[in-house]
C-alpha cells in the first residue's frame, strides 16, 4: 500500500523521482535543488478524506488513493554552462513526469546550501576581493569569514543574473575554537557574487559613520577592528563561565506520552487527530486537523516571512531576506537534539533532502513532538463549600527550528485540551551587525558592543490557515464591540455596548483593530450551535503588530505586498501556498502572492477559502540582544467559538500531581 | 529585632494593633474589617534600603528601622446601631495610634465575607422575598441559592446607604452534592439588602426576554427553570466522567529549587533579589526588586480591576465589580494546594487576616512561589561547524488566585533569567449568567446553555509599577517607528524608518499605539549604557486592549476613569496605591484615582514616578466558556533596554536535560 497522501516523500520515492528526471535529461548536467511531495489536488483529497473518516475501526479504507507526486526542482546545465531552472512533477508510482516547466530568467530558484560553498570558493579565488580585504589591518590571529546572503531586491541591475552578497567578518582564531563569535568583528565590505559565473563581480564598500556622517564615504581607518570587543556565547569561551546555581527541572512522564503516532504522520492526542508533514520550503505542516471527530483545518503552515533592514546607506537596502522563499525554512531546519530543544518524552520526525546529485538523504529530527503543561487550564472554587476544582492546560507541541546564517526562529504549533490552536514564533540567534567607527552612535541602529552597530529591522511573518470548519465551505466575518448611543429605550443607563458583524464577501486584505476588539471568525453557516443558535466557528484576534515601514514604492515594500494587511481572505486555488509568491529570491515585486490572489475579487462566502495572518516585530535592537538574543515570543491563538456545545476541557481530570513537593515546611500531600 | 519593614504584619503585631484600637473604643462595639501593614513612608525606606544594600555579607545592618505600622479598618457601632467607618494607623512597637480618621458617609468600606452571612440571613427572614421566590415553580428537589454582590454604582438613590444585591439561583439537591452547579439555574429576581439595617429593602424583577423584547416587562412563566440544563463541573457529577487517557507529566527538582527564601519575605533567585508581601486589597506585592545588585523596581502590584456588564436592562447596569477595591483581592485569595495550582518544588506564603472581632488568623498558602521552564531561552547554531548552543528560559513565578463569587483570576509575577519581568493574568471560573426565555437569543450576551444567557462584559485591570531604575528618580518616554520621507540624501532607497522619541514631562494618561510600534521606556537619565550611550532603561509595550465601552457620562465609566488610558505616569505621592481611588464600593465617580493624580500636572522628568498599565478583555462569552471557562491569558512584558551591557542570560548553562527520553526509536542520549 502506498504511503498516506499527506506523508512526506520517502527516500525510495525520492530516488524514483530523481531517476525519472535523470532519464529525461541524458546529455546534460542536472543539478538538483529540491525533490519533495507535491500534495494531491484538494478535490481528490476531499473525497479521499471523507471516505477515510467514514471508515469504522477495523474496517480497511476502501478509498481510491490520489497519485503520489514528487515536485522536482533542478538546474539543467547545457553546453553554454549557464544553468536553466526547471520544475517538474513526477508520479512516483507510474514513474512518469506528469508536469514540466522551464522557469524563465525573470525568476530565480531558491538558494541551496551547496551554492554557498561555490561562493566561498569564488571569494578565495578573487584577487580583487583578497586585495580589498588586505586593505584592512586585522589584529594578530584574526581570519576572514564570509557569510553568503541573498542579494535582496534587484535595483541597480538591468539583467536578472543570479547574485549573492557576502557579509564579511573576522574570527579570532587564537583561542583555537571554531565557534568563536566572528560576528563581533564586522568588516565594511561586501563582495557581490555571480552564482552562475562563480565569480566575484563587484565589491561594495560600506560606510561606517554615525550621526551626522553622510550615507556614503569612507570614515574608518585600516585598523577597523581595533575597537571591537570579544562577544562569545559558547560556554567554554565565556570569561566568567556559566552560572552554577541553576538546579535541574526534570520533566518525567512515567506512563509515557498521551499521544500516539502511527504511519510516521498520523498524530492522535486528547481527541485531536491530524497528519504532520515536512517540506523544504515551509518546514512542518499540519493536515486534516480534527477534534473529537470534527474537522477544523484542512492545512496549517507558516507560509513566508520577510526581514527588511532600515539602514538607508546603500547597499544595506538590499538586506531583505525572505526566509521561506529565498532559502527554504525546511532546508534550514535544525537537527533537534534530545533534552535541549524540548523536555519530556519526545517523538522526532525526519525529513528527506536531496544533494545536488539528487541522491536522497535523511535529515534527522527536524520536527519534535511533545506534550507540555501550561499552567492552570480552568479552575473554580465554591466559596460556600471551599471545594476547588482545578485542571491543568495540557498542550501538544509540533516544533521546528531554523537557522538562517546569524539568526534563529523557533516555530511551534500548539494544540490544547480546550480546543485551542496556537501558532508560536520565537525569534533568537545573533542580530545582524555592521561596523561603526569608535565613539559614534547611529540613527540606523543601536551600538550593542564596541564597533558593532545592530541595524534596525523588521520581521514580518505570514501564516496560512486553510480552514475546514465542519466542512470545506466556510465564511469569514469580523465582530467588533462598540459603545452604543445613549437612548432612553435601548440604552437608558449608558452601559450597553453593541456587537457589530461585518461579513467578508469578496477576497480581500483586512486589518486588526484592537480598539474595537475586532475578532475574526471562520464559520460554517450550515452548522448551528444547539445552544447559542450561532453557526459553529473558530475565532482569532490578529495581533495588531506594525506593518512594513519601508516606503510603499520602495523595492523592499513592492516585493512584500503581503505585509500590507494583517489578515487576507482568499478563495482556495490549487498551488497557492506562498504569501509573497512562488519566487522571492531577487524579486523586484511580489508576483502571485496573496495580494494578487485577493485582487481576483472572488466570492468567499460559503466557499472553500484560505485565511492568511500577517504579524511581526519591529526590531530596534537592545544591548541585551547581544551577543545572542533572548527569545522574543509571538503567539496567535485560534479558539473555538460556539463550535462545541460546552468547554471541551471540562472532562480533563483534576488529579493532584503527587510528584510536587513543598519547600520550607512539612509536606501535606498524601504521597511523595 | 523587628521584622523587615516590608514583611507582612505578623499575628502578634496584628493582635497588638487590635488591642490598641479596642482600648480606644471602650463603650461601643467595634467590628473589624482589616488590619494589615501600613508600609513605611518611601523617604524613610529609601534611606533604609540604601543602607541595607550597602551592608557587606556578614556585617549586620546598622540602618535605623522605620516604625512598624498597622492600618486598622473598622466599624464603630454606637447606640444608634448605625455603624460608622473608622480608619486608624497603629504603631505596634510603641502601641500608640498615630493616625485616625472617621470616614464620611459619602464613602463605603470594602465588603467583608462575614457581611455576606448577615445578608443571607436577612433574605431568609424576609417575607416579601420568600413570597417573591414562591412565585416560581422550582423543579422538584431544587433549592434557592442567593449570591451576594456589590450593589454597583449608586444611581437611583439619594442617600449613600450600604447596599448589596443578591443574585438568585436554584441548586439541584437531588444528587446530594453541595457542589452541584447552581449557576445553571438562574432566577430572575434580585433582593436589595441594606447591610446596616440587615434587611431586604426592595426586590428587583429581571427581564428574561430576547431580541425584540422590551428592556423591562415580564415575559417568563412561573416555571422559569424548566428549560435550564444541568451543567456540572465537579468530576463525580460529569455525565461521562473525566477523560482517562491523559498521562501524568511530573516536574521533579532532584537538587531542590534554585531559589532561597529567608525571613519569610526575602527571595533570592538567579541574580534576582526582592521582597514579597501580601495585603488584603492587592494580594501579593513585590518590593525592592534587584537584579545582580542593581535596582529595577521599588514596588510592583496589581492595583485594581473593574468588570462592567453591558446588558442595558436595569438593574444590570449595576453589575460592575471593582474586585480589588470592593472586596479585596487579598481577602478573596485561594488557599493554594499542592500539586494542582502549581507543579514542582513549591514554597507557600501565608497571610494574616482578622475576624470581625479583630482576632488574627493565619490564611494559609495564599501565595505560591516556584520555578518553571518556559521553553527555549536563546539558541544559536553555527551552520559551519554544526554546533548548537541552546539554553532554557527559566522563570520564577509568584502567584496568587482569587475567587469572586462565580469567577476566578490567577495573577502571577514572573521573573526570568533574561532580566524580564512579566505580569500575567488568567481569567477563569464561571461566567455570570441570567435567565432567558426558551428559544430566544439576545443582543446582550450569548445563550451558552438552555435558559442561560451569559452577558457581555469587560474586565479591565490596572497594574501599578513603581520603578527604581538604578535609583528612584526616573523618566518615561515613548519611542515610535515611522516610515521616513523618501529623500535622495537621507533615504535614497525608501527603506529607512526613523525612531521618534517623545518624553513625558508632566503627569498624564497615554495610549498604546501598536501601528507605530509604540514602546514605553522607563529610564534613569543619569546612568549611561557603556556600549550604546543611551540612558539605562526598562521598556514595555502596553497591550492595546479595548478601553471601557460604557458611555463616558455613565456611572459605569465615571467610577472607572482609570480605564480611559492604557498608561498613566504620575508623580509618587504617599498612599496613592489604588487606580480607581481608595473607595470604590458604591462609588458614583472615581475619586482620588489615577485620573485625579495625573490631573495635578506634576513634573515627572527625573522624578520619583509611578507608572500604571491598564489592560483588559472585552468578554463576549462563547458557548465554550460554559460551565467553567478555559483560561484567557494576558501578559505584560517588562524587559531591560540598554540596562545591562549584554544579554543577562548569556551565562545560563546549556546543559542537556538527561531526564528527557525518546519515543518511537532507540535512545541516543548518553544517560537516562
Amino acid at each position: 500500500m502506498a504511503p498516506h497522501p499527506f506523508r512526506t516523500l520517502t527516500v525510495e520515492e525520492t530516488r524514483i523521482a530523481r531517476d525519472v528526471i535523470l532519464s529525461l535529461h541524458r546529455d546534460v548536467v542536472v543539478d538538483f535543488r529540491e525533490i519533495y511531495l507535491q500534495e494531491p489536488e484538494k478535490e481528490l483529497m476531499k473525497q479521499y478524506l471523507a471516505l477515510e473518516h467514514a471508515v469504522q475501526p477495523g474496517q480497511s479504507p476502501a478509498s481510491k488513493q490520489p497519485p503520489r507526486l514528487a515536485k522536482c526542482q533542478y538546474d539543467v546545465i547545457g553546453p553554454d554552462r549557464i544553468p536553466a531552472y526547471h520544475e517538474a512533477v513526477v508520479d512516483v508510482q507510474t514513474k512518469r513526469r506528469v508536469k514540466y516547466e522551464i522557469i524563465g530568467k525573470e525568476h530565480q530558484a531558491s538558494l541551496t546550501l551547496w551554492e554557498f560553498q561555490t561562493l566561498l570558493q569564488a571569494c578565495k579565488e578573487s584577487e580583487e576581493f583578497q586585495k580589498a580585504v588586505a586593505e584592512f589591518k586585522l589584529p594578530e590571529g584574526f581570519e576572514l569569514v564570509v557569510e553568503p546572503w541573498p542579494y535582496g531586491g534587484l535595483d541597480y541591475e538591468t539583467e536578472n543574473r543570479r547574485y549573492f552578497q557576502g557579509l564579511c567578518f573576522a574570527q579570532d582564531t587564537r583561542n583555537g575554537n571554531a565557534d568563536s563569535n566572528f560576528y563581533a568583528y564586522p568588516l565594511p565590505l561586501i563582495p557581490i557574487l555571480d552564482a552562475h559565473l562563480k565569480k566575484v563581480i563587484r565589491i561594495d564598500r560600506l560606510a561606517t559613520g554615525g550621526k551626522g556622517d553622510s550615507l556614503t564615504g569612507k570614515t574608518h581607518s585600516e585598523r577597523v577592528l581595533d575597537h571591537c570587543q570579544s562577544a562569545e556565547y559558547v560556554p567554554e569561551l565565556l570569561p566568567g563561565g556559566t552560572r552554577k546555581d541553576m538546579k535541574p527541572i526534570n520533566i518525567l512522564q512515567p506512563d509515557g506520552p498521551s499521544f500516539r503516532v502511527t504511519d510516521e504522520s498520523l498524530v492522535e492526542w486528547q481527541k485531536w487527530r491530524f497528519r504532520v508533514s515536512f517540506n523544504p520550503r515551509e518546514g512542518a505542516v499540519l493536515h486534516d486537523v480534527h477534534y473529537d471527530g470534527r474537522s477544523i483545518l484542512y492545512r496549517l503552515s507558516m507560509s513566508e516571512m520577510t526581514v527588511p533592514y532600515a539602514d538607508p546607506r546603500p547597499p544595506f537596502h538590499r538586506k531583505q531576506a525572505f526566509d521561506f522563499g529565498d532559502g527554504g525554512a525546511g532546508n534550514c531546519a535544525n537537527n533537534l537534539s534530545l533534552g535541549c530543544d524540548c523536555l519530556g518524552v519526545i517523538k522526532y520526525f525526519d525529513a528527506v533532502v536531496v544533494e545536488s546529485d539528487g541522491e536522497p538523504r535523511v535529515h534527522p529530527n527536524v520536527i519534535c513532538l511533545h506534550e507540555q503543561d501550561n499552567g492552570i487550564g480552568w479552575k473554580h472554587t465554591n466559596w460556600r463549600t471551599g471545594r476547588a476544582v482545578v485542571t491543568r492546560l495540557r498542550e501538544l507541541v509540533v516544533q521546528f527550528i531554523i537557522t538562517l546564517a546569524n539568526y534563529e526562529y523557533v516555530f511551534a504549533y500548539k494544540l490544547d485540551t480546550a480546543g485551542g490552536i496556537m501558532l508560536e514564533v520565537r525569534a533568537t540567534g545573533i542580530v545582524s551587525v555592521v561596523n561603526i567607527d569608535p565613539g559614534k552612535t547611529s540613527e540606523y541602529g543601536n551600538v550593542v558592543s564596541g564597533g558593532v552597530l545592530a541595524q534596525n529591522h523588521q520581521h514580518i511573518f505570514a501564516a496560512r490557515i486553510d480552514p475546514a470548519i465542519d466542512g470545506h465551505n466556510n465564511t469569514v466575518f469580523y465582530e467588533e464591540s462598540h459603545t452604543a448611543p445613549w437612548d432612553e429605550k435601548t440604552n437608558p443607563k449608558g452601559n450597553f455596548y453593541e456587537i457589530r458583524k461585518t461579513f467578508v464577501d469578496k477576497s480581500a486584505g483586512l486589518d486588526a483593530a484592537p480598539e474595537h476588539n475586532r475578532v475574526f471568525k471562520i464559520m460554517n453557516s450550515t452548522k448551528i450551535n444547539p445552544h447559542s443558535g450561532n453557526p459553529v466557528a473558530y475565532k482569532f484576534m490578529p495581533p495588531p503588530t506594525q506593518k512594513l515601514l519601508a516606503q510603499p514604492a520602495s523595492i523592499q515594500a513592492q516585493r512584500a505586498l503581503f505585509t500590507q494587511h494583517h489578515v487576507w481572505v482568499t478563495k482556495y486555488k490549487e498551488n497557492e501556498l506562498y504569501a509573497a509568491g512562488r519566487y522571492t529570491l531577487q524579486s523586484q515585486k511580489e508576483v502571485g502572492g496573496v495580494a494578487d490572489m485577493a485582487k481576483r475579487n472572488d466570492s468567499v462566502k460559503d466557499e472553500d477559502i484560505v485565511l492568511w495572518n500577517v504579524f511581526g516585530l519591529t526590531h530596534n535592537p537592545r544591548v541585551e540582544d547581544w551577543p545572542v538574543m533572548p527569545v522574543d515570543i509571538f503567539q496567535v491563538h485560534f479558539k473555538p467559538s460556539d463550535f462545541f456545545s460546552a468547554n471541551p476541557a471540562i472532562d480533563v481530570p483534576s488529579t493532584k500531581n503527587n510528584s510536587s513537593i513543598l519547600v520550607g515546611k512539612e509536606c501535606c500531600s498524601e504521597k511523595l
